[in-house]
């Protein structure tokens, strides 16, 4: 009953591409985000996304409201490296507009798209090599499935998504993935977890609507970590209200939490106590404002007093165990000296610099 | 296969009391943390524990490193209304002078104290009808446990819990409760899943040494988020390093995420795209400063387009779909009216002070 080797034993889903990244089957599971631009300004819009490769975003969506939007999404492909997704709504010609302007992916939305649109949309996406996203929302589902079941439950979800699925297979088109995104959280986990038992296509997970930062971190943590620990789920995201890129570190910290993809720095920090007698919260502040960003991973201990301090900094691969107004430093388990405490941070950064083989 | 029911099955443990307060059996999952001051500066503990209390916090620890906090205890205990835990570490002395200041409970590491300062630690806490936990960290656990497992694991940190269990129960003591901390998420999970199959004590969740608010945010969301939502789990500690006021809002965001205790507002916030056309993460934040230490449930739904912003807002107690400039008012499920967006926070501070009662 070790965990982390269950976290580690995906279900095994088709492997899809979309453009150069590779989602479900033996892949790493991908993080995606979705700019905030209007997309018709295309220059926020391409230096949006730059920013967002730059935090480590491996695909990226962009609304598509309009004809406007959709004749940019060609001269947004060109300026950017990562995948570009098209999000459509409503209107069939604008999943048109952007796959001709060289979109990687099309996300529909089960509840606001005729069947007989979809079935073009398909029929399009299969002539360019493009993904297809069946992405379901419990705040848009068919009026037909809110009538039948009362109100967006996780079955609810899940027929949307069943309905689509079958449409695809009829047209034997497979480049598909999955989400069935709840802002309740209980209901996306049962609805990923349902439809993990019923298809394997790749799946995105995430809680839709999830609110600020740090709602949505919690939410996100739970729902997202929840069907991750389970094996549930080929690509994430992390809804934040606010500027995207700040949707990274919790992708990337979730991910890092459970052990599945060991990206960053993972920084182990004590809460502090009446023990603490250096100031710890500053030095922590210091240190993950500046290896923010920091693909490298490594465990960095920074820890307030003698209870647990030399226990955790033994065990990480850098740790400072404070005292008063000094600390030992420790590198993979082993005690190297004591440094003042008005050289921590600059210590550290040095010695990090040195373990990662180069300036941080 | 309704996750919220499952969620809601809690393990039936052990009730006891820590103070007022019941923690097990029947009794909601309690909230607690710890102070970061110093101890012995007793003005500025009992400040703190005051604000704790004041965002929702139900117990509060502080540490007791030296014999002037222990003698603090006693002036601490008269000035604040929450049952107070004294964390003692190497120390019996510390103990026995924390319970004679009239601490409610003892947290006690068997990594550092000796089995004889155990035992009569337990009969000075029985005497007095003080709790004990038995609180077991992946940073301080005993050597020999250390170099038979080669490092902190799950099974590790269970057998140092069980060898102080079976202590206690050697003396008839039961007022008892366990937390298996461990920096490591997966091991975390895995330790109190262990020890919950064992043992029928009440179990306090925390990821030890969590870091700053963020990752702290992150992991706790994924370690006591799972363990809860198997039924696992009595009393929870967020643990950030900087100011424990700010784990209240994670401590009740991850309960109310999984719908365990319904405390505080939810905020439901789609995270903006190419499609939204007033300014939503500026009225998230607005509205979330403002409504900072509510108790009140309420689901209030805040989006930014018309694709999933009915629904959302439909589904919430009270909503607000925006379009360009202006959106649509739900309450209860019912379109009320059509706001302007420079109206949006006014009209909901004035909304929500009457749905609950009282001005927001």
């Amino acid at each position: 009953m070790i965990v982390e080797s269950d976290i580690n034993r995906r279900k095994e889903t088709r492997s899809i591409s979309v453009g150069s990244v590779k989602i479900g089957g033996s892949a790493p599971v991908v993080v995606q985000s979705m700019t905030c631009t209007d997309t018709r300004d295309i220059q926020s819009t391409i230096s949006q996304i730059h920013r967002l490769e730059e935090a480590g975003c491996e695909i990226v969506r962009v609304a598509v409201p309009d004809v406007e939007a959709a004749a940019a999404v060609g001269k947004i492909k060109k300026a950017i490296n990562l995948p570009l997704i098209a999000d459509i709504h409503f209107n069939e010609k604008l999943a048109h507009g952007a796959l001709e302007g060289g979109a990687d992916g099309i996300r529909i939305n089960p509840g606001n798209m005729p069947r007989e649109s979809v079935r073009r949309i398909i029929q399009d996406a299969r002539g360019r090599a493009a993904a297809l996203r069946i992405g379901v929302n419990s705040g848009s589902l068919e009026q037909d499935l809110l009538d039948r079941f009362g109100h967006p439950c996780a079955e609810a979800l899940v027929e949307s998504a069943l309905r689509h699925i079958s449409l695809c297979e009829e047209l034997d088109f497979h480049n598909l993935k999955l989400s069935l995104k709840s802002s309740h959280v209980p209901t996306m986990i049962d609805a990923y977890r349902l439809i993990s038992a019923k298809a394997d296509y790749p799946l995105h997970l995430g809680v839709t609507e999830a609110g600020s930062l740090l709602s949505a971190a919690i939410k996100s943590s739970i729902g997202i970590g929840i069907l991750l620990s389970e094996g549930i789920g080929d690509t994430i995201r992390v809804s934040v209200a606010g500027d995207p890129v700040s949707e990274m570190p919790v992708a990337f910290g979730i991910l890092r939490a459970l052990g599945i993809r060991k990206v960053g720095p993972d920084i182990i920090a004590c809460p502090t106590c009446g023990r603490c007698e250096i100031d710890l919260a500053g030095l922590v502040d210091k240190v993950e404002r500046r290896l923010a960003g920091m693909k490298e991973h490594l465990v960095i201990a920074l820890m307030g007093c003698v209870v647990n301090g030399p226990g955790e900094a033994a065990e990480a691969d850098i740790g400072i165990a404070g005292g008063r107004g000094k600390g030992i430093l420790f590198k993979k388990g082993t005690v190297m000296r004591t440094v003042p405490e008005d050289q921590f941070f600059d210590v550290l950064v040095e010695e990090i610099g040195q373990m990662i083989g180069r300036k941080v």
